[in-house]
């Protein structure tokens, strides 16, 4: 779900995949290793949390997620179910010169020209090569190039104890101690 | 929906102000001028962005709607009509190590332990002295006290023009140009 620094590249050896797309109807379209189509509707998807990367990248993430996932995140169910489907929405990190005015200081950064979404999709068979999970990631509509897809699984496959997802879940402020 | 600077308490001066709080059947419950009540289900609304304060706060923001807001928000439709609700979900801004280590470098920020939730409610006629909007805050789920809450309707009204709603609606990344 990350977008991963160039130095990662080397480290793209994902060998074998031979996993068919994402589709609606659930049935393989063509022979990709990757998430070749955007899941349909995942703006309306809910909330499993918010990241925000730094380095090259001054990016913000809103992660979401669709009903399979939400239900196994909420009860820490691992590995995720068969049709989980995860969505990082990415933007610019940004000044807001309009909230600033407002504070009289610079403190507040939004969401800015939104960059890229990314999905990881759950089918523990036609993604077996790449632990269960298909990658995704879509610029302008356009899914990413074999390079660039080559560097998800390697990179994710670090996060081995939460069945490759980096993201936790944000609980509801109100449930907790708060601070 | 902001977290507010304490210089701007100077700037608390909401008079007169006599609507009733939020309440799961519309109707008021108790005299109030903010919202004392968290309302339901709100931890499943649809995003409508993410934000990052920095200065004294260091928190995390997902912003949520319910379905009255997320319909105003996509069609544009100012002012909010009522029974808008938005959201803002509260987190600290904290490092994440598990991340970096896996990238190799410091740059991965997440959602740490949340810290509060904050709302605002449409009802022109109950919070008509507070520009329609009804205010709240909850730590540990308990109402922010009277100073406090205070705060927010000077700072939002600064924000006029977007009905005093500082937070934008995050397109879907494939819908734009991205870059």
């Amino acid at each position: 779900m990350k977008r991963i620094p160039l130095s990662l590249l080397a480290a793209a050896t994902v060998a074998g995949a031979v996993a068919s797309t994402f589709s609606g109807s659930g049935r393989p379209n063509e022979e990709s290793t990757f998430v070749t189509r955007i899941p349909p509707g995942y703006r309306d998807w809910r909330l499993i949390s918010v990241a925000h990367e730094e380095g090259d990248l001054h990016t913000f993430a809103a992660v979401l997620g669709n009903d399979v996932a939400i239900k196994a995140y909420r009860e820490g169910k691992l590995p995720f179910p068969d049709g989980a489907i995860i969505a990082a929405l990415h933007y610019r990190h940004v000044p807001s010169e309009e909230n600033n005015r407002v504070f009289g200081r610079s403190q507040s950064f939004v969401a800015g020209p939104p960059t890229n979404v990314q999905f990881m999709v759950k089918d523990s068979k036609r993604y077996a090569s790449t632990g269960g999970w298909g990658f995704g990631h879509f610029q302008q509509g356009k899914p990413g190039d074999e390079a660039m897809m080559q560097t998800c699984f390697p990179c994710h496959a670090q996060i081995r104890a939460r069945d490759l997802v980096f993201t936790r879940y944000a609980p509801p402020p109100q449930s907790s101690e708060g601070k």
